[in-house]
């Protein structure tokens, strides 16, 4: 298997940085869907499977968001299971949006559960406030099994910059992760001239993602925050490099519920939405 | 239900501040468990609430580390919620530590699932990189349940550092998170003088300890690092206030493996390791 920064290259040189965030919750399902399942997380899993199966002309990696499925207890998780299953099988590039942090055995743990066969994701998301020890063995299992990391650096909510701004020798805290995920990156590059350890940066924050852009040129980012967070298309492409590359940018709610949950037409509307974002974000 | 820091006061008047870490791991299982059960995830469940039924004379605090029951997927995280609710049918506090931290709506999830049927744990560990808005939503659900949280402020790791000390405005980051734990705790001060919001601070920092022990009076503490990891009893008294209450001190490995798998005589060293620690934590 080719390193994750080269599989991930791939998938946007075939298909855009668009990447769907599977966020499934009860109430905005369609009502068909949640009229025909046998249970609520089942309805979850199977409306997950089906958007992915809509997207896929569009968007070469989703983002499943493991709240949404946790919410439901063991079997959300069954369904997440099988939902990343899935999006694998249909040579889709699977990011687990997770965010875990924790150290030591604990941390390995995680990371095992991300990568080996419990969840098999191509990617997980991790958050750094524990430092160094805490992000280690998430790199190691990554490297061990050809999977990457997204560390969140800037992100897209309003509040963030409560600590991450926080100036300390003259640049902000998310300025002195971005440089350990830089050094965390660099023995990682692959053919595409990016590497396996990733950043999350916020795409309502224009100028540090493309100030973040510059100051790491080979960290691929993940960029939450577009269309219903507020950041446009125009926004982001201060993330992708000169070649394209570089940046993978998530739209959630805005191409998986743009409908009512009693518009028979939901499945087009997906479609629809998905090929929008698409255009949109083309380099 | 009276508050989450009354309670967690009741249960350290009555048997000290001992929290007993719930960190079950396959190979170091007592081989007769391993032996009798159909799964894996089954036998770290029989495990774990065997070890609850052990330490209960001398620890009115437990804490369940998810990424041990998720390794084992959906079945562990079955057994995951069997071991809350068993926990809290002993009268025990709980905590589940899985570190969770994300925005809006998907923290809200997180937090309901927490807080609800899902795992219905008196309180999580948080992680607050992500800021304000990040924290607000397991603030409401905590408040509206009567739940608990701890915020990670300066963890017991070696590489804890790296982000938590970096000094801004005259401060390290973490005294900037103890300074906003402190606030979001200053609504929720209950009966016994401290509030429903904590601080996860390590054993393996005394001084550090000392220093928020004095900076934020009102906040209970979350002590990790004790034993296994270095932390002496003495060290993890600079957390107690002078009426001995404001810290629940965690032992994991140190009171729940202090065995060889083969040993037949398991169960009474899980409760010789407890009756010490309880003793050596009395205020």
């Amino acid at each position: 298997m080719p390193p994750f920064a080269d599989r991930l290259a791939d998938a946007v040189r075939r298909k855009g940085p668009l990447c769907v965030g599977i966020d499934p919750r009860w109430e905005m399902l369609p009502k068909a869907i949640r009229e025909a399942c046998p249970s609520p997380a089942r309805a979850v899993g199977v409306f997950s499977r089906k958007v992915i199966e809509l997207v896929k002309p569009h968007a070469g990696v989703v983002k499943p968001q493991s709240a949404f499925f946790e919410w439901f207890g063991p079997d959300g998780m069954s369904e997440m299971r099988d939902v990343l299953r899935f999006a694998k099988d249909q040579g889709l590039v699977t990011i687990l949006d997770a965010k875990r942090g924790d150290i030591a055995s604990t941390a390995t743990a995680y990371a095992e559960a991300a990568f080996g066969p419990t969840w098999d994701a191509d990617s997980l998301t991790i958050n750094p406030y524990l430092g160094r020890d805490a992000v280690e063995p998430f790199l190691t299992a990554a490297k061990a099994a050809d999977r990457g990391v997204f560390v969140l650096v800037r992100t897209s909510n309003p509040g963030a910059g409560l600590f991450q701004n926080l100036v300390c020798g003259g640049k902000p805290v998310y300025r002195h992760v971005a440089a350990a995920v830089a050094s965390w990156n660099a023995p990682t590059i692959g053919v595409c001239g990016l590497g396996d350890v990733g950043a999350v940066v916020g795409a309502t924050h224009p100028t540090e993602l493309r100030e973040l852009r510059e100051a790491i040129p080979n960290v691929w980012f993940l960029v939450p925050g577009y269309g219903a967070q507020g950041g446009t298309a125009e926004d982001v492409k201060a993330g992708y490099r000169s070649d394209g590359l570089g940046a993978v940018v998530n739209s959630s709610r805005g191409v998986t519920f743009p409908f009512h949950p009693d518009d028979p037409d939901w499945e087009g509307k997906i479609v629809a939405a998905a090929a929008k974002a698409a255009a949109e974000l083309r380099p």
